[in-house]
């Protein structure tokens, strides 16, 4: 139901309740969660509380540099009014932050300066402020913000940011690096489910595991070397062998100090390549510049909703593509992400797909497609 | 009132009437204008409609190449489910467009395939792709747009941005190139009212303008040339001796094809110069970046408040300082400026307090400052 709605009949004199029950919902949650919590901050009328939670994996996750079986994260809470914004803080253990990390950062924050949440701008550059890093905490403040916004001014986050919510790309579902059999079996379970599928390269096995996939289906693929490959002429014939394969783009080929051979490599590559360990924030676009074809971003890696959305407008500024990424994470983290997909080129959000303790429906899929919550804010729902 | 408050209100079963008023004013001039006004266009469920109206200015407007003493407008309604937004597009006789240039565009307008108004996005993309030019066209239907989104959405259009009511900067007040007596006159008549005012310069008379200001007043001064010197050497001294008068800042010293000389004056300047002819579009940026110290984002110049959002994050990207400028118009295109003025360095915006014939109260002052109104959308009131 529209707002303009929702106000006429209110106005009526009819009751409506259409908004009650998510609002309702949202009172009781709060209570619960303020006696569970062990750490509170209250900081005049919004109140910042959080909990260390870790996410269970349904496979063992391997990368060119590591394989992993849980996630640590820190879910946040941001009350004001009645109402509860939800953030999250995913912390994959390369990035070097962890839950204490968090949590010490989420400490420092003192909200009692800020009488109004939806002052955006203002609340977000002061927790920029307190230190140099400390991404994911950021982050978990900016979600919780803009879902805490969107219930105060009954917005879906889309709408916030004028996008369409019919405009969602799909996602690409990533099939991690394993034995050709295992390879096959989990690309089996992801037909029909997915239009598009995201390959872990940067090893030995690429060849292998790509043949194992084209074994089982001609879908679209994407890749990520994760910074695997170390000589630029094997890269480019690896991205030419890929690009008869059928793949679209790839992601970081080689390490983020190597601009020079990356450079090299897109201006002579037959698909675009994507940065993703070369760009963290906002400030790192210019530097890589001519050097990627476009940028992958993600909340957890930029600070956040804000900072990812002027990351967006920049790059098309630039001339550059733009895809929308996430980590392991829950619905929480990868429904805000969902949020900004209408404006990208290639969306990867399948973190809350990998994980078997969710703590949110948000995002679904629609025969791969991104389907956003139409309620306000983030359109969460607490499992 | 908060949103949130509002709905509780509601939920509470008490007649929550405080948005009332401006709803049902909405409702009723929709009715009265869709009768008045000669051209309307149904297309779906947004109607679009304008009329062409001139302003009267309060004084003779003298600038280094031109002096008029009325602007053309074109003001446009956009209907949608009993609410109205407002736009206006107004258009200064030296940027090539009129009324009827303007009415062409909107008449080419289709909007009969977008069913919701908030998908903003969408919307402008479409309404941009329609031409190459007509900035003043599309202006005035973001504007209006924006607006309407506001409405259905019960939320400001600075709180839409994310930006803090409060921070919004004082406006400077122009003071016209005219004869020493005149001059002094205007800048009696501008103290205790404004906190900054704007000098219009670039003819031999500028020492003069200055010294009769400095006769009245010691107020901070900004000045803008509008391509009237001619001689860098000469500008440069110019602006040692503005800076030892109090002169804050410089826009558009030289003509834009000047682009050499005006980066060697940026290189060696005692105050920060500003683009402003230079300067149109988001693409305009890149090429005067290194040249200018900072932008003017029009609304008129730049298609409207979608693409002045994306300049001003891409300026700051750039490390690039930001003002907002206005043209002679209403306070319709005036307030929506104004939205965006917490996020800028300077803010000029005084076009609504030079005409004689206003459409709608909006933005005010208070001791120099803009005071933005909290109604929805633009949060006009029809006068």
């Amino acid at each position: 139901m529209l707002r303009s709605e929702f106000i006429k009949r209110s106005l009526a004199g009819v009751t409506a309740l259409v908004l009650a029950p998510n609002l309702l919902l949202e009172a009781t949650e709060r209570k619960s969660v303020s006696k569970s919590k062990k750490h509170t901050s209250h900081s005049g009328k919004m109140t910042l509380s959080w909990y260390k939670y870790d996410l269970s994996l349904a496979h063992t996750f391997t990368v060119a540099s590591y394989s992993r079986t849980t996630t640590p994260t820190v879910q946040v809470c941001l009350s004001y009014d009645g109402l509860v914004g939800y953030g999250e803080a995913s912390m994959p253990p390369y990035l070097g932050h962890t839950q204490d990390s968090v949590c010490a950062f989420l400490s420092k924050v003192d909200l009692s300066g800020f009488s109004d949440p939806t002052e955006i701008d203002e609340v977000l550059t002061y927790v920029d402020s307190l230190s140099e890093g400390d991404a994911p905490a950021k982050a978990a403040i900016d979600i919780a913000l803009h879902d805490l916004v969107g219930k105060i001014t009954g917005t879906p986050l889309y709408r916030m940011l004028g996008l369409s919510a019919g405009k969602a790309p799909a996602t690409s579902f990533t099939i991690g690096i394993d034995a050709p059999d295992v390879v096959r079996e989990k690309t089996r379970e992801a037909l029909g489910k997915y239009r598009i599928l995201k390959v872990k390269v940067g090893r030995d096995t690429d060849r292998e595991m790509i043949q194992a996939i084209r074994s089982v289906t001609d879908l679209p693929l994407v890749v990520d070397a994760n910074q695997g490959w170390r000589n630029r002429e094997q890269a480019l014939d690896m991205l030419h062998w890929l690009h008869e394969q059928g793949v679209l783009m790839a992601e970081q080929p080689m390490p983020i100090d190597r601009l020079d051979d990356i450079a090299w490599l897109t201006e002579r590559s037959p698909m675009p390549i994507f940065a993703d360990e070369s760009v963290q924030r906002l400030r790192d676009i210019k530097r890589i510049k001519g050097v990627f074809s476009g940028i992958n971003i993600k909340l957890m890696k930029c600070t956040g909703i804000r900072e990812a959305w002027r990351m967006i407008n920049y790059a098309r500024a630039e001339g550059m593509r733009v895809m929308i990424g996430c980590m392991t994470e829950t619905s929480c983290a990868v429904t805000a992400a969902a949020h900004l997909s209408p404006a990208v080129d290639f969306a990867d959000l399948d973190g809350n797909l990998l994980i078997t303790n969710d703590l949110y429906r948000g995002v679904t899929l629609n025969d791969g497609k991104l389907v956003l919550p139409i309620g306000p804010g983030l359109g969460l729902t607490k499992l």
